[in-house]
């Protein structure tokens, strides 16, 4: 790789083009890792309860792990506090972190801890999965239904990783990745990924109080969109909704009942707030 | 691990007790995997060349991949990028990182790219040794004396992680750790993980233009500190100076030709410079 591609390569890891974790071969398994970083005034306000946001940051990472269809088994977080998050805002932190860590039978292994200006954390969660069995965003193909888990454009406060409902997939979906940036951003980058385009003519499955447009651009559902043939899928649980359908076309053109969608979700690439 | 175990764990963490690596058993061999925060004005400044502070924040991880005499694989980078960093700036940075991972045939396989105030890097490595046989800071016996490679208090600009070194310890010492943080801190670490007490009674291997102080209490040098029952090690291309012995005593005390050693290096859990 020279370093122009590598740039471009940072650029597009910015965009959240790529898949939603690293797959290291390693023994008859595949391990899958993301690093997700959750930084103060960009992913997160100091005013909010330190329980949830210790689930949240735990949660972007197993949903990364998920949308591969991977099991999660360990996770790392380095954390940098600030001058106003003491050793009690520690503590509830990771009390969220270990609440969640413990449903899923992910073990904390190790970490960093440091100070900063502001709290900048990062979360390293590694799973496995069948050798070349991880579900990837590249997979989709025309005539491919598009689907979606949950309910969107909640913005719930503890999302919850659909680390089960990715397992399940493996066998039964072409493509997958998570909904943290808003469906018509995520499914614009699956669509550039496997080099299709898609429609959505169906309506979505909107959550309590959000609108058509929540749930298109609002981002953070941590639901799972993904691409399968069959035309019926039932999951115990959990709502799993037929949205569209992969077409031949530009890769990365995505239509509302015919309609050209802007990609215009949640660009982590964003500058930060002051 | 109940929550106050937890928070205890991470202050350990935080003045850098326990390993250098989590361990993770994985088909037949061991994983390590070690998380390095390298934050602006707390671990370098702006002002430093990039392709230093790629180079550093890379040799930093695999610094303690060495001291678990693990065989480096893959790196993952989370860099969240200040207004005044643009992308020549990181061109530049990885730049000094990819020179160092490919002359240690370490692959970079993913990150998160993001903004923030200040830069703050996240170095995430993962190696890997055969299965039970990476080298721990706990195995220090009464009576192994006490090594330390090359030569100390320099704080070079490009600090050499030693891969290789560690690769060769593994059958022949019996605790090691990476020299980050100063020798008078990191022996009196790995006293406290083996449960043990340090004498050293040699002259330490000065680095050119360092004092004793330097060598003792600057930290950053990145040399193996490491123990072993032999009296004799000779390794090609880089000096191992023995310069004391383990000893029974209270856990954690380091003397100086006889004269109780403070640990006082640096201390990763310091406040940030303002």
């Amino acid at each position: 790789m020279n370093e122009l591609t590598l740039v471009r390569g940072l650029r597009k890891l910015g965009n959240g083009i790529g898949d939603d974790c690293a797959i290291l071969p390693h023994g008859r398994e595949d391990l899958l890792v993301t690093t997700d970083l959750f930084l103060e005034d960009i992913h997160f306000l100091r005013d909010q309860r330190p329980e949830d946001l210790g689930h949240r940051a735990l949660a972007r990472s197993l949903s990364d792990l998920s949308a591969m269809g991977a099991s999660p088994r360990w996770f790392l977080v380095s954390l940098a506090l600030a001058p106003w998050s003491g050793p009690e805002w520690l503590r509830r932190f990771y009390k969220g972190a270990l609440a969640l860590a413990k449903r899923h039978a992910v073990e904390l292994v190790g970490g960093d801890l440091s100070h900063a200006g502001k709290v900048a954390a990062d979360v390293i969660a590694i799973g496995s999965a069948p050798r070349g069995k991880a579900l990837r965003r590249s997979g989709a193909r025309p005539d491919d239904w598009i689907w979606v888990s949950g309910a969107l454009g909640g913005q719930p406060t503890r999302p919850e990783p659909r680390i089960e409902l990715g397992r399940w997939l493996r066998t039964r979906a072409t493509a997958c990745m998570d909904l943290s940036d808003g469906l018509s951003l995520d499914l614009h980058r699956l669509c550039l990924e496997s080099g299709a385009a898609a429609g959505i003519d169906e309506p979505l499955p909107l959550a309590p109080g959000a609108s058509l447009e929540d749930a298109l651009h609002r981002g953070e559902d941590y639901e799972l969109l993904f691409t399968s043939p069959r035309t019926r899928l039932v999951y115990p649980g959990l709502p799993l909704t037929r949205i569209g359908r992969i077409v031949a076309g530009p890769p990365g053109r995505v239509t509302l009942f015919g309609k050209r969608l802007k990609p215009s979700g949640y660009d982590h690439f964003a500058q930060p707030r002051s």
